[in-house]
């Protein structure tokens, strides 16, 4: 599983003040946290600041680089914001995201074109958030086609199917899940991502909700994940979803998880 | 989900004095506290009492139906002992088991056949315990074609693709989960189930693993478990996996067993 740590998030009270102030020692904090927590990509998101968003960006890049040996996910839906972060990015980056409405879609092409980046795809048109498996299949495959005819590498695209409540159709958690196995037998060598959190919006217990719905996302394929790696619960769960998935060779993965206390009581 | 309570069995040595003394009282709270957290059928195994096996079933099966308003798994090897309990068993029992095994396959076909019996067949044949998806569907097709051709109604099959340990290969829980998958898809109102706690033999934090890889089963379409369901975590697990997989209209199992405090703190 890869992991792009969703904390440095200007959505979030805290963190967009510590961005306001250029506070570094706190963004580093936030960034080293969850490398060593397992993240294999730091979102950087500062879209709150409308002007300032580029200027932000490229700093956070900048300093969280300077500071932990990892790779920024550069998370904006400006292409600008993207060309410019990308500018002072160490490495390769990856960038959230592209998707099938017309004026991104056409303006985050020229950004991704012919580059090495790894790039989110999410599963959205013009006419909306698809609900079905089936109006998924169809934008994913406008989107991968899109980007290989652009000579991005198939493995660099990560398709986002984008996760509905429950609470709004009992179906909608089936049809995601689906969407993610029929990628991964379609699209040979395309990576499915998601920030599965939404699932459980409006229901109680939603961490517990989120855990196993990413035990059944892994069951299903799913091979990325935009998440908070400090969540203990969460990472143990994707850890024994693994090992039962038979990505773990001789268990050692869950074995070591174990032994360094990380499985929970 | 269907629920087979397995507290019942004389491999358990507390259960194995209950029977032996023929302990009415011990018995009926097993079997009662079993019903009241959700199982559906309360499974009786007196397997160790070699010689008076059938006495003590029938025993059970009466003891049970006297005092609890459910119907019994009649669980044994022996089609004889099979035999006798059905004679006393009020309403439609299930049987554990038929399998592919020869001389078990032609002695339980002639207890079955033409009953309304629910059938739990094991994907067993005379070369022993199969360990892939393929090798389990050739025994599944047999034993699915056998019974119906001896007038089973086919939503009366429960088929058990029997689990083996992680421990022992990466790949056997995904050939499980791919074979339940494959049942559900191959022959529809078949019923698929097992105890799925062999999964987990060998690696420590079996309990938590147990619960993942029930998630997981019911992510590919498990309908039934021989468990203990007692066992408060796994049922919270099941409630949630079967909400998220779209079987629990309105989520409304799911908020009854929140308000009831069933999912946990």
């Amino acid at each position: 599983m890869q992991i792009v740590g969703e904390l440095i998030n200007a959505s979030r009270k805290k963190v967009r003040e510590d961005i306001r102030d250029k506070n570094t020692e706190k963004i580093v904090q936030v960034a080293r946290d969850q490398h060593e927590a397992g993240a294999d990509f730091i979102d950087v998101n500062a879209g709150i600041f409308v002007g300032k968003e580029a200027d932000y960006v490229k700093w956070l890049v900048q300093t969280v680089q300077e500071n932990v040996d990892t790779p920024c996910c550069i998370d904006s839906p400006d292409p600008k914001v993207i060309e410019e972060a990308v500018k002072v990015h160490k490495g390769i980056p990856m960038m959230n995201s592209i998707s099938l409405e017309s004026e991104r879609y056409e303006n985050m092409i020229s950004v991704v074109k012919g580059t090495d980046m790894k790039i989110i795809a999410l599963c959205m048109s013009d006419e909306g958030m698809p609900h079905t498996k089936d109006a998924r299949m169809k934008i994913a495959d406008k989107l991968v086609n899109g980007l290989v005819k652009n000579n991005v590498d198939i493995g660099n695209i990560y398709l986002d199917p984008l996760v509905q409540p429950i609470g709004s159709g009992d179906t909608l958690g089936m049809e995601f899940l689906n969407t993610i196995e029929t990628i991964h037998h379609e699209y040979e060598g395309v990576h499915t991502i998601c920030g599965l959190s939404n699932i459980s919006y409006g229901i109680p217990k939603r961490q517990f909700a989120n855990q196993a719905f990413m035990i059944m996302a892994i069951t299903k394929g799913l091979d990325s994940a935009i998440m908070n790696p400090l969540d203990k619960k969460m990472m143990a769960s994707i850890i024994v979803a693994e090992m039962l998935a038979g990505k773990d060779e001789f268990c050692s993965n869950y074995m070591n998880a174990y032994r360094e206390g990380l499985l929970g009581d």
